[in-house]
């Protein structure tokens, strides 16, 4: 591997891949943003490398049929939201995206717990890192939320003690920069120098999954429970998704992202206040016009049950995840970007050998 | 491979598995049917054959702690609900059932589809079969459903069009049965001989999977969306987790099976004719006292959408899944049903070789 | 649905899928073969519907790195064979193929073993069975192995036992064809029809997977061990990898298909025969110019494994895997192949519904 | 979740968990080694909590059987071995275990990416974490190889350098211990304290996985290529499956690794030097007595290869993994560590509220 190659970054300095015929199904909305960078927290990206299929795939393998381009659009829609509807996930695994990122490695850590899928992570044991570190804006830095054990709260934090922390973290960064500078100097293996950098250090992989598995993936990452930074990560990606197989997309928004489960006692209270419409259609009223915590209580809900209960008829905005292209980077810049922040050593250069 | 074991059943004429010492978690009920022979259909079976793990497992993962024994069983129940009812699936991971199984085998086709499991089966390569086939009583045999693609129609079907049914099938399987034995007393090899037997047929499998796979199984295999075969399969399941994990069940019962989900267009919808109450507690009914089927698809409800929810508020039973010990069969009794049924043949009775 | 689709098979007329610009990485040689459909058996097939990646793909991953098109052909090669070699199998996970294939149901029960992968069957409760079962050729029609407890003898079969066998399985098939199209004409719900259809009934799928579980599932499949009719769709697909990724199938042919595996005991014994030249260079004649069996006896190794370990010194044909263009056929001709086989029903043919 | 939970130790004293009667296979040289603690580098561990089956489990699958106790140990250990030399690896999966470990961030990182297992891991966003590093011994600090670029150089590294390096590291983890115990008082957010810990802190997981994943992990883990850090794990978890499945253990060691593999070319030139026996019963010299670098260049073989084919033939010591029994710590030590490890908060206390 050349020094080049150093950082997991590109060599070419063209604007993107070269355009080649296919009669493999295409997206143009897809098409448009492949291999353009998109820039997430502050020095990490999401890159859509390679795809495969579309909403119509979803519909062929459904239909175990193919001659795609044959149903109008009507006829796709409904049955993807079917599928999507009554959880009939398989088809939805025969469209792929491969993706190109860098993330603090706490958010690798995070991420990594989804299994179905493939990972080629940048090697710290092989290659010097680029020294990168996550600093959170001082809109994003939170103090522990009392009501969620392992979330933020909402309230502004003073302004001296975000001054502080970044101080501390520069201080940090800078010496675990240093120390690992000096090791690599001194030649002491890869493995051993890199053990002190801190989790704030941005890792790359290469990430493939399914269109079933991402959006399960999105669904808990774009979640207001995830963490903040990995919601980030979320978002650019479910706006990738929207260009790749946006009525897929749609569907996932209207019965996963805006939807919510009951439980059965829920919907023995529900039963309580709405009913079937005369000859079953439509809905009305129901034989009780409240329900108090003490019925919530004696229909089997816990006091937090019966919170995230009442919770559910709260307006909740549902999100659009679109991206903004004017952001869009391309490899070269990343890869300038990167390799400019990777440690110079002055020995350990050899050709990767495998010949 | 002695001939014994042709049939991939005991040799052992012992009522179960001798007792021995353990400080692993142990659970009494499950430990009361473990090896015992649960009958499914007219020739198939279900037997907890070993488990690891109990409810206090899921909660000390959950907690990455250990020390079992030392919680009182209302905080695991409430944080098994908690886990549950968020979908904070992966504690319940540890949790394992080995299952041995026989079914026809177009159960074990759908079955199989849960790619999340470890699965040894019967080889009919290697093996004869016993000649053991699926024959639907007549309260299960029914006219295609005009509502549902994939199912049956409720509507009893004559007694003359069944009895022409159970003939049809008595002749293809005294025919394909007779072929069996004839190809096997030629030589022909097994996996050739095997070819035209029935999808009807019953195979045998170890099927082993975790508690958190096994309740997605589950989940779709009770639904009375699932074929009716396979189903039976399901409830007897269900009653050996109701044993072996009492609290997961009661949690899976209550907000899986007895639950439901909303789409963000039935939340709206919800939202017109139901509100928190006065300060956040409780419920009471919102700016409308119905909604007509016109209403409804202005919410952007298809027509089929719009009757699936309402059916939502119709009574639904919640089943209750209860073992009955009293079909509980040996180890030896299954046995030699199933070796009786294997053809007899007079050549190929070769040892295994694996020496 | 339309009655156009009960057979799973495409509407359209054209020869193959328009054509369009992509970005996405290309091959050649696959697009040449895509969507055309290879027979394999008497009425099976395999087509490739879609892909994605090459072997340009797999070095990027291992590389973490993208900007194709730059590195040349032999540095590729070098790291391909090199991570095949040491069994790094991540990098090959990141190219991925989407089959359509049609198998007997005992072949598709072997098939369907393998875990990792995305598989959408036809589903014979929802729709009509083409009504096509395999007939193994005589050259096929085998006695049982006297040395291979799950193969096939290699001894030539009388002209006679053959005959008789075809003749059984015409009458079973007559028989349970006419069955099902009888059931199918009274209504009986299609779930219950086809559960005395035969084994070697053919079913279809689409079916998806990665390049690192293709390469397994291929070894396994076009190895003799493996049931006849099962090697015939791993040959096929194996000259369709070969098409899409050469340099990782050639890898693949030299160190898997055409390489062994060596136990403690069998080193060991080499050892005593081959050890290394004067400075480590090449090989040289060690102690020992033979091994009787009694002194491979004494190395641990058991009576069988010294016959195993003997016949790997033994000429093996390695095999070239080569699609046959000629026989490539259109999607269209394969759609009235299989449309024309589905029985004709009078009934049950509403639209799916999903509206 | 009390403040006792905060380490994710538990909070009993006594000396290990109860025994109770169970009728699963059960093996005693595992309970004598369940719940005990096997120290691991300087702080870390790994428990055998809980498991399930043994090698006649995995017997009983192969045969799908059941009946176990019938079986003489000659016959499960010529089948066991059998499987395991063919490949055929699922019965293995009949065998699973769980464990409790700790480890630093980077081999954490190692670990997981092995896909098919159950992890919960100790969460950074929800509890404090201990504040335990790991610092490499003197003889574990290496240069970076020439040879290998991901791994270490033999040669010994100057006592000055290794002095350096430990100054080094002490200063960083001190500044960062310190930050994150006042950002702890500041109570700023956990998961956003935690952001600059260094990768070489400690953390913990319950891992679960079967036996064939598991000697997989182990052969990959416990080769001289992998982290040395993480090396040490697999002898240690190796010691436990010796325990646990010894016949399995023994064929993992004769086939995998004390075993190798030989690729097509490699063959092809063994064969001219290895030929079968007369009669086909042993070994003889082939028609060459030596090899030296040009042939094995004309058979195919890169420098790199053929370098790495010579180093075949050279002796290899087959390790044993053996458990040091007078090691073993109670979970009450351990968790008496771990907690002292905890940064003291005044605040943060609160209930887990499950409720």
């Amino acid at each position: 591997m050349s020094a080049d190659s150093e950082s997991g970054t590109p060599t070419r300095s063209t604007s993107g891949p070269p355009t080649a015929l296919t009669r493999r199904p295409t997206t143009e909305a897809a098409e448009e943003i492949l291999g353009g960078y998109f820039p997430v927290l502050d020095h990490g990206f999401v890159s859509l490398i390679d795809y495969l299929g579309s909403d119509e795939s979803v519909e062929r393998a459904a239909r175990v049929s193919y001659g795609y381009g044959t149903r109008q659009t009507s006829a796709t829609r409904g049955l993807i939201r079917y599928l999507r509807r009554h959880r009939h996930t398989t088809p939805s695994e025969m469209v792929e995206v491969v993706l190109h990122c860098s993330m603090p490695m706490f958010v690798a850590r995070q991420w990594i717990r989804h299994r179905t899928a493939s990972v080629n992570e940048y090697s710290a044991r092989y290659s010097l890192l680029p020294l990168l570190f996550y600093t959170p804006s001082s809109s994003e830095f939170g103090l522990q939320s009392s009501s969620n054990r392992q979330g933020r709260a909402d309230d502004a934090v003073s302004e001296e003690l975000y001054r502080e922390s970044l101080d501390r973290w520069d201080r940090t960064r800078q010496q675990s920069s240093e120390n690992y500078g000096w090791m690599i100097e001194e030649d002491v293996a890869r493995e051993i120098a890199r053990i002190d950098l801190p989790l704030s250090t941005y890792t790359q992989w290469y990430w493939k999954t399914d269109l079933h598995n991402l959006l399960h993936f999105l669904t808990l990452r774009v979640d207001p429970h995830a963490q903040w930074e990995i919601q980030e990560y979320g978002r650019v990606i479910a706006g990738m998704v929207k260009r790749l197989a946006p009525v897929s997309y749609e569907a996932w928004i209207d019965y996963q992202v805006g939807g919510d489960v009951m439980s059965r006692s829920e919907l023995d209270a529900l039963k309580l206040m709405v009913q079937p419409g005369a000859e079953g259609a439509g809905l009305q009223s129901g034989e009780k016009s409240m329900l108090d915590p003490d019925e919530l209580k004696a229909l089997g809900l816990s006091p937090r049950e019966a919170r995230e209960f009442v919770a559910k008829f709260e307006p909740k905005p549902v999100p659009e995840f679109d991206l903004d292209l004017s952001v869009m980077r391309t490899a070269e810049e990343v890869r300038i970007e990167m390799e400019s922040a990777v440690p110079s050593a002055s020995r350990g250069k050899a050709s990767d050998g495998h010949a």
